[in-house]
């Protein structure tokens, strides 16, 4: 897509601190990254959502390469994790972020409130899902 | 594990509002959730971190199927965020999160803090990663 800051990057016309490069994914560091090493996974070609990637299992069996990557670098996390969002850039990506386990990210994640849900209220939710999944098949 | 939560899940020692299940993954509702439809998504086998777990590419078609369930589902999200981390219960799993473009989510996310790098601090940690990338081939 033309207006589309991911795909300028993937033509070349924004440069990138490129990682990894194959036929069909390209991946960069972040450049407001959370962590030194911070990831984004994009596919070549414009989805809009992660979860609208064709070969889903392939986009993510090389963020799971990454991730050990990053893992067994010189950065040496912790540990990785993985976050999607969408809302930010609309072009599917996956964040790669190394983490300690003291790391300023952690008491973010942590303040997020909970729900407080009935038994009743789950049990609805369970339905919906599991309805919407039976619809899909 | 005998003392791991998820283990006992799967056994059925411990309940749970279970959503999907096939041969390798079980998906229940996070008993905390952060939004309606919050769902954890687990290997059956034991495996400590989620980019451990074999058939990774697997694993993750089987999350992004119940992401479209709940994006078609009547909880209407506007999108769904998929996190992992792992420092919390010892056992892989996915947070599959049904969003709302204005929910309490979001503000939680852009507050953690982002860090200062220099191009050429940028330009070490992109040599770490693909020294590390190579060295894994």
């Amino acid at each position: 897509m033309d207006d589309c800051i991911f795909c300028k990057i993937i033509k070349g016309e924004i440069p990138c601190h490129k990682v990894y490069e194959d036929e069909n994914f390209l991946a960069f560091l972040d450049i407001n990254p959370v962590s030194p090493g911070h990831t984004l996974l994009i596919p070549k070609k414009h989805f809009r959502w992660v979860y609208d990637v064709e070969d889903f299992g392939q986009y993510w069996q090389v963020a799971q390469k990454i991730s050990l990557a990053l893992k067994n670098s010189s950065l040496n996390p912790d540990f990785v994790t993985f976050l999607t969002m969408g809302n930010d850039v609309p072009h599917a990506h996956i964040h790669i972020i190394p983490r300690k386990n003291n790391d300023q990210i952690g008491p973010f994640l942590a303040q997020i409130p909970h729900l407080k849900l009935s038994d009743q209220d789950f049990k609805e939710i369970t339905l919906n899902i599991t309805n919407s999944l039976n619809n899909g098949k």
